[in-house]
């Protein structure tokens, strides 16, 4: 991959073109399918042509995929019609190129350069084809994505991976890195957007406080780089009939997502209960009347010989979980599984 | 793409291996960490000899985006010993070819077949190279784990794109993937791991009577194939002092690893809070006593047109979020966001 090339992991970059079928079509508007988008030269070359006429023959296979095939050239709106008419395929004109540049799809003369990303679900690309052999193009662009789809439909990776770690290296955590996990945690949905979470980060001599007021179970977070400290109030969220308070619900969700970043930039985030509220809320000047409902405990992966014999078997060993069948059923709470005496 | 290739979006399979520097290598251990798989023939052909020097050559590049090189052959120990002598390149004895056949990289025949993979940090495959040129291979996988790494820093993908839309197309939902759902939500952790979410699928005739109990501003998930209903009771979690009762951010984190799934599979989870709990407990016959916390309306997304004026707009608007610094601060609460009169 050369260093001009598009990064083939990153967002798909927005567009709206004009469609030979007529109308506009916009990458948006297509989020929730998978989306191929082939740049080629032009529909007049023999070997553009056959590429794209491939993908036209497979067009029932990638539909039964919930895939949108897009081809986008620099030829007019006219000659794209005339070139689509029997293949139901979606051509989009881009005489500028100002969308195969968004794309990196051309040469530093100019001109679009062949190639193919394939964008999934969420609007991310997830794999590309730059230049490369015309024939069986299409195929391996299906085969691609058959094994993109089958990998989307299980349990996604960053949620399966992400274990309650707790040996930790010491190695401190980038700032930055620190800002990014709280910045996906504030990408949650709350009860009419009240946002009710309130994050401190605790470094230096200020983590030193908060690690005095661990219990003596989390002696392992002494290693943490950072601990970050969730706290919210009853008041700054939706408070409805039965029970129903949101604030602590709306930051689950957020530490759901922020556990879920920092899985994927290499980071153990382990949200904790042990610890002396008071004492914590004293170190960082939480409010008295806030509720300090976690730590979250932020480092990388260490040896697990810094453990202690229970833990360090908790670490290794297997993920502990209630069968299913005991936290959800279809269409009547029935048999789910109740703690004595309730 | 072959139909007999590895699916190079899936987890990456775990091995462990003796290796030329002694001990032995598991994959599980390298978490944390990138990994660059690469299998080869041998050590004793020039071509996989330039190969694999060209690795060695790039070690410190790769060594600097914490990326661990792996080179996996049937040769045996001392073979390896010898080539990697002055290298430090990490080569792995796989004599019955075991491992390469788990990765699919061996031919009909059984012998070994040039392949390398880049695993990433959660141990997810993420890109594949299957034989290709020897020239430039290592400076690819290089560029490429380049591009990788400079994404996962990036807010994740799917985080960024979940929104809770309204817009729902109405089309069914399988069973299994409904189930999915609720297995990413499992993997959540909680107090004590009390797992102290219940859920119940709302479908047919059971999911008329809950929507019969969305209150009006809800009338967009009429159109929902299935809502998920979610309850608990405060004593299936920790109680702990100063107001930290656990049972509803246990079942927060839980939502937000659903959401995740969800969009990974281009579906809508919208978490709800408008609707009578008491006649969606009756038609679900959860226990009074329980909290119901949310019903989460699934779908496939729809028309905006099917939305009223007010929802279009927030559908296709941009997401409104206080600024981080209203919900963020570094050792010192001070000048956090808090309603007014707390």
């Amino acid at each position: 991959m050369d260093e001009e090339r598009m990064n083939p992991f990153g967002p798909a970059p927005e567009f709206t073109l004009p469609s030979a079928a007529g109308g506009a079509v916009s990458l948006p508007d297509l989020a929730g399918s998978y989306v191929v988008l082939h740049f080629f030269p032009r529909t007049g070359t023999p070997a553009w042509a056959e590429d794209v006429r491939a993908f036209q023959a497979l067009l029932p296979e990638f539909t039964s995929l919930e895939a949108r095939v897009v081809g986008i050239a620099p030829d007019s709106l006219s000659t794209l019609a005339r070139f689509a008419a029997n293949g139901g395929l979606t051509l989009l004109s881009d005489p500028d190129c100002a969308v195969a540049r968004a794309y990196r799809a051309v040469t530093p003369e100019g001109r679009v350069q062949r190639a193919t990303f394939l964008v999934d679900r969420a609007g991310s690309m997830r794999w590309a084809w730059w230049r490369g052999k015309v024939a069986g193009h299409a195929e391996e662009v299906l085969a691609t994505l058959r094994a993109l789809q089958a990998a989307d439909e299980a349990v996604n990776p960053l949620i399966h991976s992400r274990r309650a770690y707790r040996a930790l290296s010491g190695e401190p955590v980038a700032r930055e890195a620190l800002q990014r996990l709280v910045e996906a945690a504030h990408l949650a949905p709350s009860c009419f957007n009240n946002q009710p979470w309130r994050f401190v980060i605790a470094q230096g001599e200020t983590l030193d406080r908060v690690k005095g007021a661990l219990s003596g179970g989390n002696y392992w977070a002494k290693r943490a780089p950072a601990i970050l400290a969730l706290a919210s109030h009853r008041d700054l969220d939706c408070k409805l009939s039965d029970g129903r308070d949101y604030f602590l619900f709306g930051c689950g969700m957020a530490t759901g997502l922020l556990m879920i970043q920092a899985t994927q930039m290499g980071l153990v985030a382990h949200p904790i209960a042990g610890y002396d509220p008071h004492a914590v809320k004293e170190a960082l000047g939480i409010p008295e009347e806030y509720v300090l409902i976690t730590l979250i405990v932020i480092g990388k992966r260490g040896e697990a010989s810094t453990l202690s014999d229970k833990h360090r078997a908790i670490e290794l060993g297997p993920r502990e979980r209630k069968p299913l069948s005991a936290v959800v059923a279809w269409n009547k709470f029935g048999d789910l599984y109740q703690t004595e005496g309730i």
